[in-house]
């Protein structure tokens, strides 16, 4: 379904046509928003006046009569608040895709419009990410959501999130820490900073990125409003990554879109001891989620194909990576802890007393292999001693 | 390919025969394996000796005169130690599976016997799991191979491991704990404790469960020898669980055996920021690993079909769990923090002003909402207030 391309001198109706919509009828109502594209939304309007279509109700009809979306639309702009209908050019077109949807459930309606705040553009939010998890994070699940944040918005995708406490605030303050693009999606106003304590997050939001809602300034949240919600941050971002989530979480939630909407959804593990990431390990072992462990595995399944491969895990180089294999051989053919004499070397090594002397004192200089009383041994590497302290040395 | 079934009277010598090669072979030889089966160790070693098998080289032909596979025998059944065979009752049978190994890769015949030591029968550990990770575990993964090593063993799964630092000895110890069976797989002698130091852990394991091993009592451990034994650890067991393991760890070369072998493996994850679990989160990645979080989901996976269903997650029920519709239609339509007028309320929650008010009452009743000065809000839940503290408060 492609989005209404009225002529540009209708706009202005289409648009106030759209925010009356929105003040009488409750978010995600997917057969308005499907009328609205069919008829557009003037003509949805008037018919609706005329109270002749079908099932849709009379009361709330008749309340269209009491909204002033001209007054709605100067006061939002007064306040550097914009709203962003279907065929603008700012129109973020990702989100067309909720119209694919089945209507039976959770009200999937594309919005009639999206109010913004903030100087991002939404038709450039079209590389992003939704960072999403439990309001009472623990510090382990900040830190993953902070540094994912920070690492995809260095590359340019905008983070999207809830701005709610907890996983959906560190996200946020990732992407803003590297000056990344990052957007919060409310479930009242944009106007209307909740949770209250996120005003000057928000603010910071709306200066740098960008405040966006379905609901007009002014509208409050309510738990309907913010399950619509979910379903604009999962139809926003190309894939959902949740950090932490305890069961019954709202970001399983948003998790449910984005496996609906066929978006990439991913899912960050933790201690299995930790309440707060059992939602997510269900999701990693039942839900479809992929296990990523870091920005760089996020650009990877949601960036295109061959556009951020992750580098291969470094490690160490260690002693024994560069041993010829005369000195591998020899070195293999010790006992662990063993005293071993030249000749059950040579013998275990398959090599000649010569050749395995000469590996001996090879394997000595490179500070592998010592001579003792009575033979050869290794010499103890310091990273194969144990970790674990006194209850190795007692077990009981 | 099934065991040799050799008559009775002929068992001694298979088994003098089996132990001879035994001391002069490394462990894991695929074509000495297979040649064992085909013509019996007996015959081998008669043909060993006359030098008349393609390839084999004569020098360990010749070594074949020096053993006392006699003297071995008795030596170790003086200590407790008994030699298992192929086509003995206590034959692990799962075992054989390595035989249909391509033996081109890392060694994976069949052993030639087992010498064990406990009174734990090998023929009894088919229902069993393999818990292997890191020798430098943290607390966390040792808690949780203790864990899941205990509610796996109180079921009646022997947990198999190989009794080194951190992992394997967490593993061992947890089913001690519920005196359940538990089999050390050694890379040297049952009579040599390695890591020393883990004496007496091995020796409850003699006396409770069992310590296997395929090289004969006084040999010791080498680098070979410990892959070697990561397969007997895989093709023992129904599942292998690796708890934590660094990249380059023991622990996903027996996940890789466990693979091969087509048995169930698994991996616990942990934070991503430990590099103890960097491995894992590799392996449920890339490697075909399945996420477990404890002994439930392990016993799920590899228990028979429907012989062990993890309980669903129990979740407290919560004060709204059991509201009436209308009650639940009005507590949707409050806004949050909001204080809201019954007409508002009524109109939001479609009801009639009367069947609001008797749902507000019953709400004010459960705790759930409350009268104030201009209308009705919802009583806060502390299950939705903040987690995070002042930072949540001073956003910055």
């Amino acid at each position: 379904m492609t989005a209404v391309t009225t002529p540009t001198a209708d706009r202005l109706d289409e648009r106030l046509a759209r925010i009356a919509l929105g003040r009488v009828y409750e978010p995600g109502d997917h057969r308005l928003s499907s009328l609205a594209e069919q008829l557009g939304a003037v003509r949805l309007v008037e018919e609706l006046r005329r109270q002749r279509v079908d099932k849709l109700e009379s009361e709330l009809a008749d309340r269209l009569d009491g909204v002033s979306p001209r007054r709605d639309l100067d006061r939002a702009e007064s306040l550097g608040i914009r709203f962003v209908i279907p065929g603008d050019p700012e129109w973020p077109r990702q989100i067309q895709a909720l119209a694919g949807l089945p209507g039976g459930r959770g009200r999937p309606g594309v919005p009639l419009g999206l109010w913004v705040r903030g100087p991002l553009r939404l038709d450039e939010v079209e590389r992003s990410v939704a960072i999403v998890g439990s309001r009472s994070a623990t510090s382990y699940g900040a830190e993953c959501a902070a540094e994912i944040a920070a690492e995809v918005a260095m590359k340019g995708f905008a983070v999207v999130s809830g701005a709610a406490y907890g996983i959906d605030q560190a996200a946020h303050r990732g992407a803003l820490a590297v000056r990344g693009p990052s957007v919060a999606v409310l479930a009242g106003g944009v106007d209307r900073p909740y949770p209250p304590s996120h005003e000057s997050l928000l603010a910071a939001l709306a200066a740098e990125g960008a405040v966006v809602s379905e609901l007009a300034p002014g509208e409050h949240p309510t738990k309907h409003r913010f399950l619509s919600r979910n379903r604009l941050i999962a139809a926003l971002t190309r894939g959902t990554v949740v950090v932490e989530a305890a069961h019954r979480s709202g970001a399983l939630n948003t998790a449910a879109w984005a496996g609906r909407l066929n978006r990439v959804l991913m899912g960050v593990p933790g201690p299995v001891t930790s309440a707060s990431s059992t939602g997510v390990h269900h999701l990693l072992r039942n839900g479809g989620a992929a296990l990523v462990t870091g920005g760089a595995e996020v650009l990877e399944l949601i960036g295109g194909v061959g556009e951020h491969l992750p580098e291969a895990p470094r490690m160490a180089e260690r002693r024994h990576d560069r041993l010829t294999s005369d000195q591998q051989g020899v070195l293999d053919a010790f006992g662990y802890g063993e005293v071993t004499s030249v000749d059950a070397l040579a013998r275990d090594a398959r090599l000649g007393l010569v050749a395995t002397s000469v590996a001996l004192n090879q394997l000595a200089a490179l500070g592998l292999a010592e001579r003792v009383a009575g033979g050869w041994r290794m010499t103890p590497d310091p990273a194969l001693q144990p970790a674990l302290p006194s209850d190795d040395r007692s077990p009981s």
